[in-house]
């Protein structure tokens, strides 16, 4: 997607993939096919880059730091990225820069979670691996000490936070360039199934427009403050009590900003591109009232051709997104976008679509 | 912009290439390098292909009757591409189905040219080699036999054409499917310069609807005539005396609908994919009151780099396609798209962002 944006920029990528069937390796010219986690790798990659950016977060710090080393612009640096990659660092820096989080701390074993649960409401408590974790994998809620032993099994430091009341899930996306240029889409809502991202609304609805600004503002400021260069997808809960704390934080292009390749003026594809280039960046604001993204995950069937067909038949006006990736069940294969003037007809359109492509709606 | 249209529809593009350097081999994963008029190429290439489509005309029909012999689909096929490759087949096809032409015949040297001049209002004559002309190539307008000597030099069969009174130059553009699907794309005024088309804007301004509709049912009524499968663009002269007649025929996505990729629900080049692979056409309408594309050509600076930063800043709405391609004087290596609401603010966008880009603008 983001080789995509970067096409009609004039743009040319060349990409490091895992295999050669990975998404981004099956439509972009210049593909080495390697392991991110060795450095000659990455180090012969590299050589001839203008800039290096990713589509996942987990290439190690160490390594992006001998990249710079080198003399190869990394966007975002690795001292931006580390608090993509590790929640304990991510935890430790916004509190300190004053943003709301949960109630947090690295806790050291099942006791000692017991401990922290006491010290606030008591059980349940979210515990994660400060690295590693993505679509709920990493993160487990437990509602006793007992239950607690799984996190530390993995040998990886543990943060414990306190299970947030939340009304719903909203995502603050900004992009920041080198220069400090800085845009803000509008906050979206994002309904997650089993911890997967599956529904995103924009602009989120029935927001209270100070809760909004307030949320684009921290954002922006977690961008600066942090120094992330290109894409920064903020998770954020809002509170029954009206407050907002950050959940996660992505740097790159955001499952919760797909919505923007058809809803916004520019997309966070396109803008990320721009940023990572230092290009100036483009209007982040709706071309529609509503734009919703479902993400298709993989049902029982292999083949989706026939409800591809369907559903390109049923509304000539759906956008599809397809990963050209072997459907498995319950992996993102692709996602669709729906936009327009009625919210309740444009969700309708996009869940029916990407509940048909997965095989869960027949009619 | 074909295999960018095809990223989101999951579709796989194998690419012959004349170049390692043209556009789309800047930008394609499988690239073939080949002539397009060898045969032998031509089928060492098309082994594996679903389907095969252009981005030209060019490739010789007989080679395209041997493909499809072969088996291999070819959209569209070479019994509808001779009409966009042999302009004395069109005209005959399109006065058989009764579509108003300027008047024409195929003229057999300099004194018969002076005959077709006498059979109507006189000189000046447009005089057209029946293949290989584009952009103005391949196009004469003389004003006595005597300056009808060139054309003929060729060695190609030539056309002789009224020179018609028009008000406007008109495209209507419309895709169709091998089910016979079709969709029309509002019809848009284009501006040519110097025989090139230099402005569109999409719908035309000020146009009848009545005149409108003809046009569009027109292009329908053509596409489904002469069999063509994928994008079909009719150009069109609009008479003072309110009359629409074929100017040329264009069987693939063309500069007259480049406004569609920010300007339409679907684009043409995506409905170009849609059609050729016979999968449900996507809606052809427009997003905005106004868009306005602008072809970017070279000036005399060989380096865009400053121009294209200036470009994006001053205007973050700006929709900026480059080619990859060289900068030479007159060269096609771009285009912008602009859309909103007021059409005079739309085309001054476009139209400063281009002359910037190409250098007739400095502020």
């Amino acid at each position: 997607m983001t080789h995509e944006a970067g096409i009609p920029l004039g743009i040319r990528f060349k990409l490091l993939s895992d295999t050669p069937q990975d998404s981004a390796a099956q439509v972009v010219g210049d593909v080495v096919v390697g392991d991110y986690r060795d450095l000659e790798t990455l180090r012969a990659f590299a050589r001839g880059c203008d800039v290096i950016t990713f589509d996942h977060e987990h290439v190690p710090t160490e390594h992006l730091r001998a990249l710079e080393a080198d003399g190869i612009p990394v966007r975002p640096g690795p001292d931006a990225l580390v608090h993509a990659q590790d929640k304990g660092v991510m935890r430790a820096k916004l509190d300190a820069i004053g943003v709301p989080c949960p109630r947090h701390r690295i806790v050291a074993d099942p006791e000692d979670v017991a401990a922290f649960a006491a010290e606030g409401e008591g059980f349940p408590v979210v515990l994660k691996t400060v690295r590693g974790g993505y679509d709920g994998k990493g993160v487990w809620v437990v509602d006793s000490a007992e239950e607690a032993a799984e996190p530390f099994r993995a040998g990886v430091a543990v943060l414990a936070e306190e299970k947030v009341d939340f009304v719903r899930e909203l995502a603050a996306n900004v992009v920041r360039s080198p220069h400090g240029q800085a845009v803000a889409y509008p906050v979206v809502e994002s309904q997650q199934v089993g911890g997967v991202c599956d529904t995103v609304i924009a602009p989120a609805p029935d927001l209270d427009e100070e809760l909004a600004l307030r949320a684009e503002e921290m954002a922006l400021n977690i961008a600066k403050e942090l120094g992330v260069v290109g894409h920064l997808a903020v998770e954020l809960f809002q509170t029954r009590d009206g407050r907002i704390l950050v959940n996660e934080l992505a740097m790159r292009p955001h499952n919760s900003g797909h919505w923007s390749m058809d809803g916004a003026i520019t997309s966070q594809f396109a803008n990320h591109v721009r940023a990572v280039l230092d290009l100036p960046l483009g209007d982040p604001r709706p071309r529609a009232k509503w734009t919703v993204m479902v993400n298709v995950l993989g049902g029982d069937y292999p083949d989706m051709y026939s409800a591809y067909l369907h559903c390109m038949a049923r509304d000539p006006q759906l956008k599809i997104h397809m990963y050209g990736k072997d459907v498995k069940p319950g992996r993102k294969v692709g996602h669709v976008n729906t936009y327009g003037d009625d919210l309740d007809d444009v969700l309708e359109r996009a869940r029916h679509a990407a509940g048909y492509l997965r095989g869960t709606i027949t009619e």
